[in-house]
């Protein structure tokens, strides 16, 4: 367990995309959250109090999370800078980056001189089987998108929230860095070798009882050129008897490539059609749209997209899941 | 480069499967091969001289390369106390497996007290970019399969030597560990991060002339349950102008599992699906049986399935590929 509360540290942040990390910890596990470590030129912010280091640590901070993507993975010399004086006031460190904090020498260094931890939530040094795509026991359910970065893990941990609310036995099962962060369990696959993508998902959603559900963060999109093979291996490891659809509905491109986003219908067909090679009775539970960027009232849309599909469409932060869970109580 | 010739280390193996990496390298390398090492008990042999240590000092062998599949990425200790007798012998060792020959301390004391080279093929430090879908320049062909160890990679050599015996510039691109042991470059891309398989394969397999083939070395099955995610990572990152589909007719279930093999109609199918996303004039330009193990005449069949498909079928290590060749010749 990674001691709270946090700083959240999101740097010179240039969008709500790149702060996805600090936004999640912060929606979702708002108690540990105390504050956030800024560059001035940062154009987002979450909404809580800045401190530097001093301040931090007048305030019981313990740990400094990593709530910033890293673009390509290169850790800049300012942020190490800025790493190496969290520890020196005494912060553990927290990342979810692909980049392990203890092989860069002067964090090391600095770690191990004033005695404090360094929490690599993307590794994980347990090796995996290869997947076996045998039917396990116990339910699940995946949330798949028309691309990265659409709400999947919101989704899948509201679902969570409203399922447990109802009585029903359902874990959230992370799968990428904030999730894991969130969850305090869960593997980030993205970081997996990727013959053990799918054997890492069996051995994370094993055989339970019949009325669990274990509901499963997803990743990527099967349409998307640098992560579908993750998306695809996360599909056959669930083997889900249901998923859920999540769309950004005024995204054009994919996240990173000039890839257009691929339709609804497609994306629905394609899950099924891949989907069934583990779990023949695969189907699509609804539509989850995070409507958290449109400038219109998403009602309509929303109303267009269930009649259309014959699924409910919601935005799983605003709307009522109601519909959601009933269609999934119904899963034999 | 590592030092030649080589002693293939077969240790106990059970059937042909096993030690494809070891008969890969025979196959295709035959001058670098003088012996082999074999355990009593083993099933199957290479047509080599089988040699203990002393022996293979004495016919002037400097590397040891372990040609069998270490089952569940577990190394023996059996396999340990061989590997420190060969060094001990004064031999270099190759190997393609999931851990690094390195990372075993026994290993790696008797490698620095020995002053011998250990060669770690499946690991890459290098650190890969995403991949981008972008279309780039050149051709590319791409290998796929029904199932894992059915020739791909045998297909992807026999192409690239009849290829260059027409004068045609094409290049073999291993993406396996036996690949990059025969072709002394490559990368394995089970071995990747999964983030960054297709990003890994654009690097791979970058722009190049306009009548400049790559031949690259398929892995796994969009319908295996274990490797699935890395076929298509590898399918999205080649963005082939063609594929071969490899097949093993005798073959009833996938390798390792107990899903059973698709049907080459669906398989082609799903590769174009697939493969249209990072390119879409991919296209199926004929089919390759691994004919080695049937018992009766294949002609029939091959006749058969090319009739079906209207697409070259043979068996690309007895047969001439003049027609697939021909087919490829005519990819604008």
């Amino acid at each position: 367990m990674i001691p709270k509360p946090y700083l959240l540290f999101i740097g010179e942040a240039k969008d709500e995309l790149a702060i996805k990390t600090a936004a999640g910890i912060y929606e979702w596990r708002p108690n540990w959250c105390k504050g956030q470590y800024v560059y001035k030129e940062a154009k987002v912010h979450l909404n809580l109090p800045s401190y530097n280091f001093t301040e931090a640590a007048e305030h019981g901070i313990k740990t400094m999370v990593i709530g910033i993507v890293n673009a390509g993975g290169v850790l800049s010399e300012r942020w190490k800078q800025t790493i190496v004086e969290a520890i020196d006031s005494g912060l553990n460190i927290a990342s979810g980056m692909h980049v392990r904090l203890s092989s860069i020498p002067e964090i090391n260094k600095a770690a191990i001189k004033n005695n404090i931890d360094l929490f690599d939530l993307r590794f994980n040094d347990k090796t995996f089987p290869t997947g076996k795509g045998t039917k396990r026991s116990g339910k699940r359910l995946l949330t798949v998108g028309t691309d990265c970065s659409v709400g999947k893990k919101y989704t899948a941990l509201a679902i969570e929230k409203a399922m447990r609310a109802e009585g029903i036995d359902a874990e959230f099962k992370a799968t990428g860095q904030t999730g894991v962060l969130i969850a305090e369990k869960g593997i980030a696959v993205d970081a997996i070798i990727s013959d053990f993508i799918s054997g890492a998902v069996e051995w994370l959603t094993p055989d339970n009882k019949n009325d669990h559900w274990d509901i499963i963060e997803g990743q990527g999109s099967l349409f998307h050129p640098s992560f579908a093979g993750v998306s695809l291996g996360l599909l056959h490891g669930s083997q889900p008897d249901a998923f859920i659809l999540c769309h950004e509905p005024t995204r054009t491109k994919m996240r990173g490539v000039e890839t257009l986003l691929p339709s609804l219908d497609l994306c629905i067909e394609e899950n099924i059609r891949l989907g069934r090679l583990t779990n023949p009775n695969i189907h699509c539970a609804g539509i989850a749209l995070n409507t958290s960027v449109m400038s219109t009232d998403p009602k309509k849309l929303k109303d267009e997209i269930s009649a259309k599909y014959n699924l409910p469409c919601v935005d799983p932060l605003k709307d009522d899941l109601a519909e959601i869970i009933s269609t999934l109580k119904n899963i034999k």
